[in-house]
């Protein structure tokens, strides 16, 4: 966890290693054996320690080991019901009718009016969120986003040259960027293009209020700075039923705003790879250029299934499991006492519960060394913070808690018996 | 058509838009006011022409227009029978039956061996094309490709900020790159550090032989020049069955190019959104960063599906399709003195007939105007060579015979009719 009120961390410098293969200049004069050509420098960023963990859940598993795993930011995958149909290109936006139901469905949560125009079908929210930084920012352009967090903001960025800006934040600001701590950061790297948030927040599951949301709007609006807000998590809430329960959307606040979501995570499409974002108008001519070329067009057999997604009735089952997720939150939560960790982020929305390990990095150099001990010893696998946040993570893991009651429950036996 | 033996084309020169929005510097002192963000430079590529003719006639069937398209460069779909299961998350780079199944092709078609773990499948071959040039170039460096050309590898490289050399290329090469006009290319425009080919190739149909790809790859090979091979048009081919019928797989001259292809035009899966690519030993690690990153993993479901596409039983099928696109070429071919258009490319391959549009200029100023009219008038949509080509395109049309003998016969009486 970071410092409550402790300076401002400058991110970990990765300079980029020199390009590999043929130095520059040897090249027009050909030369009788043959030279191994290059990889390029912006692809040296790094994969996800998840999928690395994944990998060594499948072997020990095909070992015999009875894994329980809260690592994976997956719900089961839904079960829908129908025969393959053929399927051809849509147009890069995706297909028309789906357009028009996601529109409906910000009138159905937000009370909020969509032009279908501005809808961008798009494969999974990772096709939204490349499409979307491209189409909004250029190599050398500064942009915020929280530590801890998803990495892929910051790696896909980085791969496209933009200068990601970290904005540390912890328990004082519950993980979410604030207009005084954006001050500071342009006090400190200078101004910016960009800011992206999520709320529920990966990996702390945090929420921006009404109020919180406003001011980070305001702050970006006066500054003409692109908000660029991830609402993949939304309606994977626990705050009640109150009039934002499903969480509140840049796009009631800001116009200027794109707000990128998922089939993947309420509707439990992960594997179908579909999204979308809501831009403003200005980007919807450049993100379709882009689209026709990077994409040509979302999948479509999964645009078809989506269609059902904004049924009531499909409402009501995603919400069913969303109070499964919040039955094996309440069984985390009730066993923090006997974790003995300590500083955890108030677990609002997503899946996902993030905790200090406290008293427990006295046994462990950190958390990847506790990840990794925990899965040898208990057959237990949880995230070490580090993929979401380089100078802190050390110190933090990531639970999941979309492996459900049994798996958690079963998980937090196993933690305890294995901590002593 | 290129002037045979004339001076290299300098491709025309497109210099970026300024940035909209704010200007720089005015951002750290906030106004009262709200600023309008930017949009970035670099998505000011162009949209395919294709997608827009798409619209076109869309609205022309709404209105009740009977409308033959040799537009689209789409099979019509496979239908595959079963039943939808749910799909989680697969590994970053695909599945490993998949892996396996693609590299058992290449003993299959080329009798060469791959090994699985360089196997990357990839959301259409589009994604294997973006994380390539990822993956293997960094902005600043150039990258040559023919023209005519498929214009995503243009659009793409230009938004990745690669400066792309356009090798204009006609009859006297079969529209193909070869060593004399790289030697030129680099003579003009300075050391290269890609080279992207196809072969059969969009919008021309055609191909490479082992000679003319060999003195590619030997180019390449001394020069430290990667080599993109987009081989998506593998097995829809017209020169019957000799051993390179299937084309000729870059990956069995060099063991550094880039292999691309697809499920979605020989297998007729395009709305399925899979493809692979053939990664040299360097790049696995810096591609499958990249793609758990920008993608999280390909389709599930297609890979799924995909399992089946290299039996006996489905190689049959899809052959008797390409049958079906050899008959309808014949139709083309056999109707040319009809037409009386200029120079057309040799159509070894793929579904693609490229045609200068000869006499036909004098009534129309170009091939834009000819396509716009064919349309209007007489209800045929091709596409004009302007996509592929902004230089000499403006003379040319692609025409697909995808769509199959029936509408390819009714196409060419109405343009033999509409040509009077």
């Amino acid at each position: 966890m970071v410092n409550p009120g402790g300076p401002l961390k400058t991110p970990p410098s990765t300079p980029l290693p020199p390009r590999s293969g043929s130095a520059a200049g040897e090249q027009t004069a050909p030369r009788s054996v043959a030279v191994r050509p290059g990889v390029s420098r912006r692809s040296s960023i790094p994969a996800f320690e998840v999928m690395r963990i994944t990998d060594e859940i499948a072997r020990r598993r095909a070992g015999g080991h009875d894994v329980v795993s809260l690592c994976a930011g997956e719900p089961s995958a839904r079960a829908i019901p129908g025969t393959l149909k053929p399927a051809g290109y849509t147009g890069p936006l995706g297909t028309a009718p789906l357009r028009e139901a996601v529109a409906g469905h910000y009138r159905e949560w937000y009370d909020v009016e969509i032009d279908p125009a501005t809808v961008a079908i798009t494969t999974g929210s990772s096709g939204a969120f490349q499409l979307a930084f491209l189409a909004a920012f250029d190599p050398g352009d500064r942009v915020a986003l929280a530590s801890p967090g998803y990495p892929a903001y910051r790696n896909i960025l980085t791969a496209l040259g933009v200068h990601v800006v970290e904005i540390p934040t912890g328990p004082e600001n519950r993980y979410q960027p604030t207009p005084a701590l954006l001050d500071a950061a342009v006090a400190e790297h200078g101004d910016l293009a960009g800011l992206v948030i999520a709320s529920p927040a990966n990996p702390t599951g945090t929420m921006l209020d009404r109020a919180a949301l406003t001011a980070l709007v305001a702050w970006c609006s006066l500054r003409g700075v692109r908000l660029v807000s991830d609402e993949i998590y939304h309606g994977i809430t626990f705050a009640g039923d109150g009039a934002d329960h499903r969480g509140v959307t840049a796009r009631e606040l800001d116009a200027e705003a794109i707000v990128v979501n998922s089939f993947s995570k309420y509707w439990g499409m992960t594997g179908w790879r579909l999204g979308w974002a809501i831009l403003p108008d200005a980007l919807v001519g450049p993100f379709e250029a882009l689209a026709s070329n990077f994409a040509l067009s979302p999948p479509a057999p999964a645009q078809e299934l989506a269609l059902s997604a904004f049924s009531p009735e499909t409402y009501a089952e995603r919400d069913a499991i969303v109070a499964g997720f919040a039955r094996a939150r309440q069984l985390i939560l009730d066993a923090e006492s006997s974790l003995g960790w300590g500083v955890a982020a108030p677990s609002d929305g997503a899946f996902y519960y993030y905790s200090e390990l406290g008293p427990q990095l006295e046994r462990f150099t950190d958390s990847v060394e506790y990840a990794r001990r925990l899965l040898a010893d208990a057959d237990v696998a949880v995230v070490p913070g580090v993929d979401f946040d380089p100078v802190d993570g050390s110190r933090a893991v990531r639970l999941s808690y979309a492996a459900g009651e049994p798996a958690v429950a079963e998980a937090l036996d196993r933690i305890i018996r294995f901590q002593g």
